[in-house]
Formats: structure tokens, C-alpha cells, sequence
């Protein structure tokens, strides 16, 4: 019964984590991992706390943790590990992402051995539960707004935390509504001195039966549309009064003499050091929404190869809808896309790794922490788009039985919409991706509001760079090796793709460049306003080549034979599936012929079909695990 | 506080009925349509129910039944007032549509007489709860291969209601699993002579005290991806019997010989006939899914216009989300789109008025019936994938807030999601209004397997017709007023727009046609398999015409002012929008230059931030009930 191309294809997708995801899929025992349909808001709350409090101590939540306090300092492993757990109940996914990606997180990165030694082990084993409390009413995007305010007392040695306006309340926090001991609270640092921008605090939210501590008020934001399992609420603070050593104070603090101090001076460069060390979120966040989509598609693929509806003539059965060519379309190109940007997840997976890894590792690289920070917002817009995209299509590929919650595609969907506004609102990200490409961190964008992209940068623009990309020698040995000349390369292939690819990233970033050069302080914001599609255009095309280069690179590494041939044609029909999508662009820019524009849509068309005849391998080279499918439809 | 250009706008958005939405809009209370969030399943179904019998109570059950027995044959307001109630819970929407317009209209149109005085007045008053039961688990889109048996036994002159297979169980059935009393059953009837093909009689499936009938086995869909209120659920036969007088005759009947008589020999025509009666229940889904799309862009655009987010330098206010270019084109064309839908939308409802709202209609404009049904078909595919992609839209534009279901959004996307599936699956839909196009009905396809356009169709194809379209005069006149040349006119016209629709939609068509000529007997499935993209390309672009022209026509019936000018830039945004998406079709058929595919983009931009000036007013003009948009992110 095994498939040995499926087997060599889940392999490569596997990455470097092979054994981890193999052991992911026999350990997380599907009892645990997915609830119900129909359960009430209460009881999925219960449920999924239960089952946080079983993960943890199964020792699933000590991946991401320092070594020295029970941890396995292994981001990469952290987020390997809420990939396969997004093959089930994504409440229960977005609950220990909470737990112990953003509050226990922020306390090991923003915290110094003093948190660690006091709260990890507890966090870990779920003892201590918390939220993570940055977005405010009237401030989800522009964190830097916050209007929470922590004012340093020195008579007391204590920080006072304050919410002074309706905007400053804190909502959408997960974990708040229910759960949370304790809170990271992120706020406007006060001193006698003076401000000094956003920081986070530890600050205790309930007593041990679980009410509200003094000055704490405490909201339930209520339904939702999708995530029933977590607790979302809100925090308000009433001048609540905790010790200065609650401070996170990693990347500043105050002395014993009750001045600030910090090794960055620059308030907006410490800020967004701060946050750059919380972008293991980001990563997640993308690679558990591509583990949705493949899901999804697992689902509606194999549906589509046993459901039947109409016959071609009355003599016949009736055909499988799969080979419908209309079916097909729905369906292989987004598992082609699934596929492909599966190597790019595990590119950034493997970076962060590199990057955050060490022991002191915060200002390292900071050239290279800035290109990973810019590379993940992409990814994960792109990544969490293409993921509600693709579970809608399959829901629709599976008609009103798509429709059934037992056939598990709606309640994903539900759940995976708002991946592509928390951890960063993706239109937003995308700029943030874009500004990466363009200029200098350090020169010239340290102190501008992000993406505001306007105001003091006026004039300065213009000296974009182009990111270095992790997977790029092997799609350039491809290029090299094709004849050289585009017209004369075939459609039907990578090498051409791929400089399709090149060609379409690197003129939309230098014209962005261009057009960006001209700003003045008083044009600055109407021009980058109108520039904003294109902003959006550079952003996702770079991050359509980098999952390209990722992907090629990847099957380049296989050794010769049907997997990798097989992972061939599905990177070519990821590829020019976008080239398709962009077909008018290529043209109006000169890069292919409308002939050759006609031929994409053939080869688009006739990969679909060739490729519905390997449905079954690729479905299994998805690796999901067997007993997480449970749609009837497909048991 | 009034806008009188809003006003006017409402009122030619309204259309015929102005008065008749105006009185919905006072009347329907928004206790009773109004759903709050966070209902158990249960309690949602109680609350659905009890509001559908209100309703009935206040007469809005009655607009689609003869006037004979205490209707008012008025089908056009019936899908007016389903538009209306749109705005409210859609849960609500549906039940009712099942009640009134499927088993209600199913014995009003397949029924006769007999079954009219007996039954039509407990409909309309909802004493009596049915079902409409024609999908079955193995037959969703292919209705004409249902399993279900209805035997004649001419010895009790008794109809056996059969289901035979695990295949042939009836399925998703509005009103099955609570509340139906009687459903109206889709079966193969058979008789002595042979097989008849597919008809509907009336079972009674409950008893009063609502327990099932002997033989009838009842089962519950369970949890859906939305739609809480509606009991959909599951019926099974085991030869249950009921008098011949059930079945529903108005195309067939059994006489008093027991043999089976029909107006229309050909079972095929006689089926396609008799589903064609039941147009009805498009033309409403298209109209409520629109319906909603405009409640989801007036929620969105008024926090837009309210909401800030970043600064564009530190001394400033931040900026209103909705100056931001890219939030303008996540919202505005949505907005210009769904306006140019409206039109069409209520050019169908008065053509479905002119063809059905007759006394002794069936027969009598069969080739006008055939385009309306085409006509339909797309429109409701166009329409619900809009809604559901502007909802989607929506949800993103408003961030966490959209999340929360206090704001509505996520509840009706839920919801709607479902419209792209029944009443016609989307794809398959596009399939068959692409059939209407290419051929005479009679003549060639109406032996054919809808939509499989395989088989005894082999090398009849490629007479092509061009359906007459409703509102071509407009569009026609501003076409010709304009140079004559293309490439002169102004690319921000309704003109050259309108030239670019028709040459869109022709060209497909045309060269469909030709493609299709090709078939055989033998590659007749490959040839139709290979051009189905090409297929969904020519319904979709023959729907975006004919909407260009019912909103055009509309448009230039206004009298000058700004009213009839802020329509025409909308307009253009609309037209604009989808050549900017199609741009690579357009470039790669020399239809527009290189030069004018960039200053389409242009113009969209421009478009938007011109109009976001008017969206207030644009807002006012969609004419949502007030009291229905409850978000309190706009409150």
C-alpha cells in the first residue's frame, strides 16, 4: 500500500524535520486534537483548555523554550510543531500558540533570568497561564500608539499601569476572557525623565480562583467568527500598582536609582528590536495556515476522485468529478501552491533557527534579522490568503456536503480568517515586506512609523536593495542552463518560470524605487498613497519568487527519479498559474508575447490534467496525518 | 440630514418598487429579523421558526401565490421582498424561502387546483411547515439521475414512495429536521407503461404532534457552516404511499385509466420544464446574496470613513483608514460592482414578472423563458461568488473588530457562503447559462445532460446565438456617440467600457462557438472537457455585459444632475475594475494597447479616491434598513 514516490515527496517536504513531524503524527492522538462539531462556546472553551493543559504535559510546550529552565531552545522545532498541530482543532492550536508562543514567548525574549527563573517552568507546564496584551481598541496596527500607559513610581519602586481613554482598553486578547493568571501587558513607559516608548510588563490579572485582581476589570468579547475555543476578552487598568521587576526589561530598563536605561537609544529602533524578536508568531501563524489549506485540499481531492455527477452519455456512468478540467482548476493549482510554499515555510523556519537560536543572540545580525522580519510579514500574508482562499475553494469543490461541519472544512475556514489579521493585518504586512526590499533599516526607515511609509523619509528613498534570498543558486542554474534568450526557452518549464519570476519582483521594486525617489515632504503622502498598489505589487512578487527559489531549490537537492520529476511539473504549474494570474502585466511590460501568453493557459490546462492522474500520491506526500481526516465524505 | 442625490440614487437602485421596499423597510421590525449572536442551535431553530409564522401573520408569505387563493401573483415582489429581508438574518431568509418559495411554490407551480384550494392558504399562513425535497446524497447538481421511486399501483390508485439506495436518501433539506409536515418529494415516477422521468408529489412526513410517519425515517444534517436557524436534514422512504392525488400535475398526470398523461412527450423538456417554473428561487438568491454584500460595504466603508490608523507625521491626527488607496480598492469597486448588480438584478425580476405573472403561462414565450433561465443562472453565480468575495472583503477591511460577531459580518459570510451551492451549484450554473447562449434550446440541447454538453450534442454545435439583452439600447446609443474609434475615446468612459464589455463577451462567445463545431461522437467529451475554462470565460463575460447594460440602461433614464453623474462614475469604476482584471485577455486580443492597459489602472485609482468622497453617500443610496446594522463599530 505505500507509495514510495509519495513517501520521497513527504520526505522533502518534511524539510529537516523529519523524525519531529513523523513524531508529531503518531504522538498527537486525535482525541485530544480535534473537537466536536456543535459544541457550545462554553464546552469548546473547556475542551480546549483540558486539552492545553494535556499538550503541555506531554511536553509539547517546552520547544521554544531556553535550555536552562527546562527548555529545548528550538524555534525552528516550536514552529514545526504548531504546523502539524494545525491539522487539528485550530482552537486548540491558536490557544497553546497564546500560551506558549506569545505570552510565554514575550517572557523569555523580552524577559531577562529573573522572569525565566520565576515563571517558565510554570508557563510550560500550564501551572501559569497568560495573555499577551498589545492590541488596543483604537490601536490593532499601529502598535506604537498604544495608549496604556506604565508610569515608574520610584518612591515605591513599582510601575503603575493605567488605561486612560476607551481606545487604550486592551481587546482581543486570547486566553483573557477565561483563562489568564497573568498578563504581558504592553504599554508607554513613564520616568521622571520623560517617555520612552512601548515596553512590556508582567502584571498579575486574577487571583487563584480565577477573579479579577483589584483594578483589573476584565471583558468577554463574546462570538466570534471562527475560534470558539479561545477565551478572547479585554483587560482595563485601573492605576494597578505590580514591582519594578515585572518589567520585561531585555531590551530596557530602570536602574536602582529609578533612571531608564537601555543598550539601544534610538526609542523607535528599541521598539522595533522589540518586536522583531516576536517573529516567530509570524512564522507560525503562516505555516499553520498552510497546514490548513493542505488539509483542505486533502479533502477535496480525494472527494473530487470518487464523487460522480453527470454521465457523458446515457449508456455511461456518471463522470468523477475530478476530471472535470473546471474541477481541476479549482483544486491543482492551489495544491501546487500549497506545495511550493511549503519549502519557502521551512526556509524562514530554518532562518529564525539560525538567527534566534544562540544564547545572545539579540543584535547579532542585524542585517539579517531585518531581512527575515521583512520575508515572514510576505509569507504570511501571502501564505494565510492563499490558505482561506484554498479551504473556501475546496468547501466549494465539495459542494453542499463541503458544507457539513462533520466534513470539517467550514469550521477551518472560520478559524483561519482571522490568520490574515492577527499577528499582523496582511495588507499591512505586506508594505512591511515591501519597506524591507526598499531601503536600509538602519539609514533611513529606523524612525518612521511603520508603514506609514511617509513624513521624515521624504527624499531619502530610492536606494532600495535587493534582499538576498536563501534558495537562490538553484533556480539560477536553471536560468543559466536554458538557451538564454526567453523566447526560446520552453513555457513548459522552470528555468523560464523562474526568470519570469526574477523579471516580474525585480522591475516592480526598482520602478517602486523610482517613483518613490520623487517624493518631497509635501507630496510625500499623497505619493506614497498613490503608489500603494504598487507597494502591494513588489511586496508579493518578491515573496512569489522567494517561494519559488525555496521550492526549486528543494527539489534541485532530490535525487533523480519520479518524485522529483513529479515535483517538477507541480513547481511548474504553481508558477505559471501566477504568470497566468499576471498574464496582463507580463504583456503590458513587454516580457512575454500574447502568444506565449496563450501557451501558459494551455500548459496551465494541460498540467492540471496531467497532473490529476498523481492526485493520490500528492495527496498522501501531504503528510496529514490519516485519523485527523474524519469527513465522513472521505472515510 | 437628507442627501438628496442619496435619495435619488435609492430610488433608481429601488427600481419598480420603490414604495414596496420602503414599506419593507419600515415594517419588518428588526427584533424580529434580527438575530442576536451566540444562540445555541437550538435555540436559534426556536427563535427562526417563531419569527417565519410572524411573518407569515403579517402577510409577507403571500406575494408569490394566486390571487385565486389568497395570494397576489406577484413574483417579482415576492424576490423584492426576499432582497429586503436579506438585510436581516439570513437564517430567517432561507427558512422562509423554503417554506414560501420552494414547497410553497412548488405546489402553486407544479400543483394544480386541486392542490392549491387544499393547500396554499396553510402555506401562506404557515399552518402548514413543508419541505422541498429534491437533492439526494449521490445526486446534487445531476438532478435528472435521482434514485428516489415513485410507484404507481393502479390497484389502490396509490402512489409508493421509494428510496431504494443509500444514494437516492434525500438531503440538506430546508425545514426536514424540526419542522415539516408534508414534503414535496422529487421522484422517478414510474407505471405500468415504464418510466416517466422525474416528478413531485406531495408526501405528508410528520404526524401533528411532529413524530415521522410510518415508513418516512427523518435525520438531522447536524452543525453547517452556517445557516444555524435552518433545520436542514435527511428523509428516507420505505414504501410509503400516498393517494395519486399528490402527485403534483401540472405538467404529468396518471388519468383515471391509470395511464400517464403529459402536454410535453419529450421527458427531457418535460423535466427541464417543469424545474424552469422554479427560476424563481435564483432569481432570490442572486437578489439576497446582493443584498447582503451592499449590508457587508456599508458596515466597512462607514467604519472606514471613521477609523485611524497611522500617522503621517508625529504632529498629525493618523490617518482615516479609508484615504489609504489600498483600502479604497479593497472597498470601492466591490461598492461599484454591487451597485451594476442591483440593476441587473431587478432587469431579471421584472422579466421573470412579464414571462411567469400571467394566469396561463407555461408554454406561452418558451424562447423567453429559455434567456431568462440562462440569464438567471448566471446572474446567480456572479452575484453570490461577489457577495461571499465582498463580505470576505469587508471582514479584513474592519480588522479584529470585523472578527467579533457583534459586527455582523462573519455571520452573514457564514451564511452566504452556502448561496454559491444550492439552488445551482456556481460552476455548473455558469455551464448551463453558457448552453443558453450557444444554441437553440429546443433544437439541439434539450436532450442533453445538463451541463455535462456531451454526447448526442456531438456536431450540432456552433449556430451560436447571441441572447437578446434587455438593456442594450443605452449602452448602444453612448457607444455610437462616442468617435467610432476606440482607441480615441477616453478610456474613463461609459463608452469605450461598454465597446470593451461587448467585445469581450462576443469574442468569447464566437470563438467557443467555433471550438465547440469541432466535436465528434468520439472526442466529443475530451473537446467540451478542454474548453471548459473557455465555457465559464464566456458565461461570466455575457453576465458582466448584461449587467454593464440593465446599469447603463438605468442610468441613462435618470434626468441630468448629479445624481445621474455620480451613477456614471460608479458605473465606469465597475466597467473599469473588470477590464483591469481581465487586462491580459484584453491586451493579448489587440483589443486595448499596452499604453491604455496602464491608464486603466489609472483611471481605477483615480476612480477610487475620487468616489471615496461620495461614500457616504453611496452608502445612503444601498438603502439598508438603519435599524438592521447594529455593529457597534458604526454605532
Amino acid at each position: 500500500m505505500t507509495d514510495p514516490v509519495a513517501d520521497q515527496l513527504r520526505d522533502v517536504l518534511d524539510g529537516r524535520w523529519i523524525e519531529l513531524r513523523q513524531r508529531a503524527r503518531k504522538e498527537l492522538p486525535a482525541e485530544l486534537m480535534l473537537a466536536p462539531a456543535g459544541l457550545t462556546t462554553e464546552e469548546h472553551r473547556d475542551r480546549t483548555t483540558e486539552s492545553l493543559l494535556k499538550l503541555a504535559e506531554m511536553g509539547f510546550g517546552r520547544a521554544g523554550f531556553p535550555t536552562a529552565f527546562g527548555g529545548e531552545l528550538d524555534y525552528a522545532a516550536s514552529c514545526v510543531l504548531f504546523e502539524m498541530q494545525a491539522f487539528g482543532d485550530l482552537s486548540l492550536l491558536v490557544k497553546t500558540g497564546v500560551q506558549f508562543g506569545l505570552f510565554g514567548g514575550a517572557v523569555a525574549r523580552l524577559g531577562t533570568e529573573r522572569h525565566h527563573a520565576t515563571y517558565l517552568e510554570d508557563i510550560m507546564t500550564g501551572r501559569l497561564l497568560g495573555s499577551f496584551a498589545m492590541t488596543e481598541v483604537g490601536h490593532g496596527s499601529n502598535v506604537q500608539a498604544l495608549e496604556t500607559i506604565a508610569t515608574y513610581d520610584d518612591s515605591t519602586k513599582e510601575i503603575v499601569i493605567d488605561t486612560p481613554t476607551e481606545g487604550g482598553v486592551k481587546t482581543y486578547i486570547g486566553n483573557a476572557a477565561r483563562d489568564a493568571r497573568m498578563a504581558v501587558v504592553f504599554a508607554q513607559l513613564v520616568t521622571g525623565e520623560g517617555e520612552h516608548g512601548v515596553h512590556a510588563v508582567l502584571v498579575p490579572v486574577r487571583d487563584e480562583d480565577g477573579n479579577p485582581l483589584p483594578g483589573v476589570t476584565i471583558g468577554d468579547n463574546g462570538p466570534k467568527g471562527g475560534l470558539p475555543g479561545v477565551d478572547n476578552g479585554t483587560f482595563s487598568f485601573a492605576k494597578v500598582r505590580v514591582p519594578k521587576a515585572n518589567l520585561l526589561n531585555a531590551f530596557g530598563d530602570i536602574d536602582d536609582d529609578g533612571q531608564y536605561v537601555s543598550d539601544i537609544d534610538n526609542p523607535n529602533r528599541r521598539f522595533f528590536t522589540m518586536l522583531g524578536t516576536l517573529v516567530r508568531g509570524r512564522v507560525c501563524v503562516g505555516g499553520g495556515s498552510g497546514a490548513s489549506a493542505k488539509k483542505a485540499l486533502a479533502i477535496a481531492l480525494r472527494y473530487g476522485a470518487t464523487r460522480r455527477q453527470f454521465a457523458a452519455s446515457e449508456d455511461q456512468d456518471e463522470i468523477v468529478v475530478l476530471d472535470y478540467l473546471a474541477h481541476q482548476r479549482k483544486l491543482l493549482p492551489r495544491l501546487a501552491k500549497s506545495i511550493a510554499l511549503s519549502f519557502a515555510q521551512n526556509a524562514v523556519t530554518e532562518r529564525l533557527q539560525e538567527l534566534q537560536g544562540g544564547p545572545a543572540d539579540a543584535e547579532r545580525d542585524v542585517e539579517g534579522q531585518r531581512e527575515l522580519e521583512s520575508r515572514v510579514a510576505g509569507l504570511k500574508a501571502v501564505t494565510t490568503w492563499h490558505a482561506l482562499d484554498t479551504i473556501q475553494a475546496c468547501r466549494e469543490a465539495c459542494g453542499g456536503a463541503g458544507y457539513m461541519a462533520e466534513n470539517q472544512l467550514t469550521q477551518m475556514r472560520a478559524d483561519v480568517d482571522v490568520f490574515t489579521t492577527f499577528e499582523g493585518e496582511n495588507t499591512v504586512l505586506l508594505q512591511l515586506a515591501a519597506k524591507g526590499l526598499l531601503t536600509d533599516y538602519k539609514a533611513m526607515w529606523g524612525d518612521l512609523d511603520v508603514p506609514g511609509m511617509v513624513g521624515k523619509v521624504a527624499g531619502q528613498v530610492g536606494e532600495f536593495i535587493v534582499e538576498r534570498t536563501t534558495g537562490r543558486a538553484g533556480i539560477q542554474r536553471l536560468i543559466d542552463a536554458a538557451t538564454g534568450r526567453d523566447d526560446e526557452t520552453a513555457t513548459d518549464s522552470l528555468a523560464w518560470a523562474g526568470s519570469m519570476f526574477e523579471q516580474r519582483a525585480d522591475h516592480a521594486l526598482e520602478t517602486l524605487g523610482n517613483r518613490l525617489r520623487k517624493a518631497t515632504k509635501d507630496n510625500a503622502f499623497e505619493l506614497f498613497n498613490n503608489a500603494q498598489d504598487h507597494v502591494l505589487f513588489a511586496a508579493r512578487t518578491h515573496i512569489d519568487r522567494c517561494v519559488l527559489e525555496a521550492a526549486v531549490d528543494a527539489q534541485q537537492g532530490m535525487s533523480d527519479g519520479p518524485a522529483k520529476d513529479l515535483l517538477e511539473r507541480v513547481l511548474i504549474l504553481y508558477a505559471l498559474s501566477s504568470i497566468e494570474e499576471d498574464k496582463g502585466w507580463f504583456i503590458e511590460h513587454g516580457r512575454i508575447t500574447t502568444a506565449r501568453s496563450r501557451a501558459v493557459t494551455a500548459s496551465v490546462n494541460s498540467l492540471c490534467q496531467e497532473l490529476r492522474e498523481q492526485s493520490t500520491t500528492l495527496v498522501d506526500a501531504l503528510g496529514v496525518p490519516e485519523e485527523l481526516i474524519t469527513a465522513p465524505i472521505v472515510r
